[in-house]
């Protein structure tokens, strides 16, 4: 997508230097528009753990280019020794974040294709095809979840005679989340840029604010109108009339439809359930965990430092801080993710298209996971 | 309760010169421990619209020494003029705050009883005394609406044979918010002070943090465990059968259960439905409305200035700063409150006891009310 007019991914290789890779260090946002290089499978690591690059998504691509550094520090090994180090690089990757599924998903492919080779000479060569594999297939899939979703939107518009349509969102499923489009705002995106008079209220998603951080900023960017309202916000909003859909994105979607997503999504979709608010997750084929049949008991849930919670990072003046918000000797908690079970998800958005939030649905898009 | 050892209420009368109303300012809580002087009418009213004072039953104390302020002011003239002159304080008093009904409540009361005197000598007595009135009347109330829902406390410590009791609350009803102890923390304290274990989780509440600034605060004073959560959290700690019960206070009830409090209030409940877990409201009779009968269509729900969203409050260093957390070019939206439909609270908590959110329990309590 765009910044300032200029096309970004959220991850890319340096043109001149290809054993490089560059990302968007999205701590600083909105305030600051950051380029950090990565040249270490430990810088890689940390990118992912301490949010730099964060989004179910992202990290996925991020664990690729991740295994490719991996592999280029361990070129001057033997087959073996070259397989033990990229495993050792894997479960380094994968330890930074235990919720979303994309990391295992991407280190299992990287290690996958990595073992179908024979020779170590080529293998530096298959990782960096990989890696830049699954960061163009994500970039796809998300492009098609917007085609997907759009129409949603555009029978909705159809529906109220061409007013406007009011989207929910939660967190950042956008492009920042992404390698591009996003997942939740690619039908956002796709109907803006097909005219439709589309509005999004922005929940900014406490404790880390990548609403009113990141997905407000993608949609200054991109011209689409919103609002930025505290998460507290959308239950009144929907009880009178002001949301036609919501649309979140996840880190994990069982089989069975149950969404681990960012902590607050399951009270979203409780009042949209009460008020008769379609409520859709969007996700590529990359989220879904085919292992889990019951989301809320097995997914494990990231509970980060309480920090994130008793302080906040802003603007003051020219100055980013952190500032506290609790008094002192108040311990805080910080839950990442919570799930939503699947009964009160009206359908998923895929790549291959729009299914039930159910095995069957599910699988009927997937049939090659039965 | 007390600050550092020293008993305080929240507003009071300046011993040395009792013409002078003292308040503690909330805004730079927990940072900084402020305590302000008004003398005018202007001086009153700005402090609840700009919430140095906050919580229904405080602004209610608030509008009633403000009226006496307002007769102070008036004491010159006349007995017409004089009334007139005090119509319009209330009508200056109860436009700062549209949502809580303890403002016109106040207001009311204090038109009420100078109207009956004659004399105009005796009617800065008579607001003074009322005003007073209203401030014991409103500790009084909170003191017995602890001691009622205290056995709410024990029975579910019995039922967990002495184990943690785990409450969550959202927003500040705790004595900050009232004259003395609070209506939602008001059980907690008494459960504290009967030495059953209890811990409670705090909603950080969004976007004026009373939550993490004030309730913390207060807890933190009384010794009482807690940890401050980010507002999204709610659901997920429920679905884990990490919370015992939940008590909130409102800042106005329909006589038929609806319950207007803090924005959010209504995610809260909901997942307190999904999860069989139980939702008092905690609430003296000054915030019952004895009107409105469909609390989600007729309650006003104040709007706030968006930069309440945009930017916050917090301590860097020994600054306090108010920092901006949304990108340029970015609207922010901010509904104080929500209704909480009568269905999905389990009880109210009245100084009274305990009664269901329907028509038939509160005046079944408040039987002159029908």
């Amino acid at each position: 997508m765009k910044v300032s007019g200029r096309h970004y991914r959220t991850i890319w290789l340096q043109e001149n230097d290809p054993r490089v890779v560059r990302i968007i260090d999205q701590r600083d946002l909105p305030h600051r528009f950051v380029i950090e290089d990565l040249s270490t499978v430990d810088e890689a690591a940390r990118a992912i753990a301490e949010m730099h690059v964060r989004g179910a998504g992202l990290i996925g691509a991020a664990a690729g280019f991740g295994m490719y550094i991996a592999a280029l520090e361990a070129s001057g090994l033997a087959r073996e020794p070259f397989l033990d180090a990229l495993e050792e690089a894997g479960r380094q990757l994968r330890a930074t974040r235990p919720t979303a599924v994309n990391l295992e998903w991407a280190v299992r492919r990287q290690l996958e294709a990595l073992r179908a080779a024979d020779r170590v000479e080529t293998m530096v060569r298959i990782a960096r095809a990989t890696a830049q594999e699954i960061a163009d297939e994500d970039a796809e899939h998300c492009r098609r979840i917007g085609e997907h979703g759009l129409v949603l939107i555009e029978e909705i518009s159809r529906r109220k005679g061409g007013a406007r349509v009011n989207v929910l969102t939660h967190c950042n499923a956008g492009w920042l989340a992404f390698v591009d489009y996003g997942t939740a705002t690619a039908p956002i995106y796709a109907a803006h840029d097909a005219g439709i008079d589309v509005h999004v209220w922005v929940d900014e998603t406490r404790p880390r604010n990548q609403g009113a951080r990141l997905t407000a900023w993608e949609l200054v960017h991109h011209g689409v109108p919103h609002t930025v309202v505290a998460d507290n916000t959308g239950g009144h909003l929907m009880q009178h009339g002001e949301v036609d859909l919501v649309i979140t994105g996840t880190d994990r979607t069982t089989f069975t439809g149950d969404v681990a997503n960012k902590i607050g999504t399951y009270l979203k979709a409780l009042a949209a359930h009460d008020n008769g608010v379609p409520f859709y997750v969007a996700l590529p084929s990359s989220s879904f965990d085919w292992t889990m049949r019951d989301g809320v008991a097995e997914i494990p849930i990231e509970q980060r430092e309480g920090g994130e919670v008793s302080h906040i990072r802003g603007r003051y003046e020219d100055r980013i801080l952190d500032v506290r918000l609790t008094p002192e000797g108040s311990p805080a908690a910080n839950f990442a993710f919570d799930v939503t079970p699947a009964r009160l998800v009206t359908a998923l958005i895929t790549e291959r298209g729009i299914c039930d939030a159910c095995e069957e649905g599910v699988l009927g898009l997937y049939p090659e996971q039965r």
